[in-house]
């Protein structure tokens, strides 16, 4: 059969953040073909202007459509913030999955004191996204939202579990856990590798890691939408970037769990 | 006079940290107009590879000499290290300066035990752009380098002075200092903002800042060409950028030392 259960799940995200959505997909669901596309030219998008991250988008979301994939994940929290309706509107009827409303979703059911902490990007904390996605499910609930722009080079500095990286997650937790939160959501793609330290500095916390959240809402809306892949015979991974830097061979393999076969580079826009 | 003297500087850089060269262009020539481009929608250069580097700054050279520049000045290590050669191609017969070969230069003129130590970023430690920019000046002097990834992100933060800096800055030093460096060359644009602390740490090492160096390197080549501009009329300076990302006017006034004005978005490549 040329089924549309075979195609791919599309995943994207602005470099290599995503591959740890990869890395939970491929746990949760390991039939299904993936194609990944990470626009490590560009990367960051944290810091860049709406119109800037919605016209990279746009690039990314057609040339993973080329490759017929029958799901798209969003796996980069500020694409997800930004640029979610403009991938629902190139994304037609298909399934659209994004970080932030399975992050928002899993926070929900892990709050008990209705106080949740969201620590992510600059621009992700600036749109408001995780707050809108919450709120639009339980208005009862309180979003504290802490920007935290040196994690990510820690993480790809390698340092999980340095000095520096401690006292810089300690001193961004401080106004959030003064606040008396029960939940606190990974809202970046990088920091489920902080999670060993994060656990020790705030021990009381329930985390959500959006990796896995998100990995979870692919798996029911493909079921759901009867789109999932009952074939067993050994899932395809294709890996795109828009740029091979250095050490990014190590860097991804350290976010992807394993070996980064199947890469290629490629140029957009 | 429409002379060519009047026509203005062009300087470049991947990102905001060129405003801290155009700084020291403003005061040690005054009367030099001055046109800037940074590239803030694909910043940062330094984990890119060469080819992307290599096409990005074509693209923002032909975009200068389109506004009739008399020289340019690659205010960016980056660029220096990996595409000095394609900018000179571009450039016909016009000065080019850059940080690099203005901080080699003043290294050699420092030391005095012929031992230099350069900060820089990956890709600029990678290429060994400042050791053969040395070396090619006086063969017997050791340069030892290290990559700071990191400080480029603190400072972008305004943790100027803050205890994290510190000990990132410890912890990158302590290599280059065990090599009995008397001179250490700051081979990012975003490092003088971190003089003060860097000077606290190792308070023994003569620094060399690239911006005063370039400015500087830069006045003499345009005396020696006698393309100075002579009026005294009040500099025009026009900053154009590839993006206009959150917090970039206060981070932008922060490297610029005074406030950020004639300040525009244009879309390259």
């Amino acid at each position: 059969m040329t089924a549309i259960q075979q195609r791919p799940i599309g995943v994207f995200d602005s470099g290599v953040g995503g591959l740890t959505v990869v890395r939970a997909l491929m746990e949760r669901l390991p039939n299904e073909n993936i194609v990944y596309f990470g626009d490590t030219a560009r990367v960051p998008y944290g810091v860049k202007s709406r119109h800037t991250i919605e016209l990279y988008t746009e690039q990314i979301v057609t040339y993973l459509l080329e490759h017929d994939v029958k799901a798209l994940v969003v796996a980069c929290n500020t694409i997800a913030a930004v640029a979610r309706e403009k991938v629902r509107q190139l994304a037609g009827d298909m399934p659209v999955l994004d970080v932030i409303a399975a992050g928002a979703q899993a926070a929900l059911q892990s709050t008990q004191n209705n106080h949740i902490g969201v620590i992510a990007t600059s621009t992700t904390v600036n749109s408001n996204a995780y707050a809108r996605a919450i709120h639009s499910q339980n208005p009862n609930t309180r979003v504290f939202s802490q920007a935290c722009p040196l994690l990510v080079p820690l993480v790809e500095e390698g340092w999980l579990d340095h000095e520096v990286t401690r006292l810089t997650a300690r001193e961004y937790l401080k106004p959030i856990l003064a606040e008396n939160v029960d939940t606190l959501v990974l809202g970046c793609t990088h920091y489920p590798l902080l999670k060993p330290l994060i656990k020790q500095e705030a021990p009381e916390l329930k985390l959500v890691d959006s990796a896995i959240t998100t990995a979870e809402a692919t798996a029911e809306a493909l079921y759901r939408s009867q789109l999932a892949n009952p074939n067993h015979n050994g899932a395809d991974y294709r890996f795109y970037v828009s740029d091979i830097p250095l050490r990014f061979q190590t860097i991804g393999e350290r976010f992807l769990g394993r070996s980064l076969e199947q890469l290629e580079m490629v140029s957009l826009g």
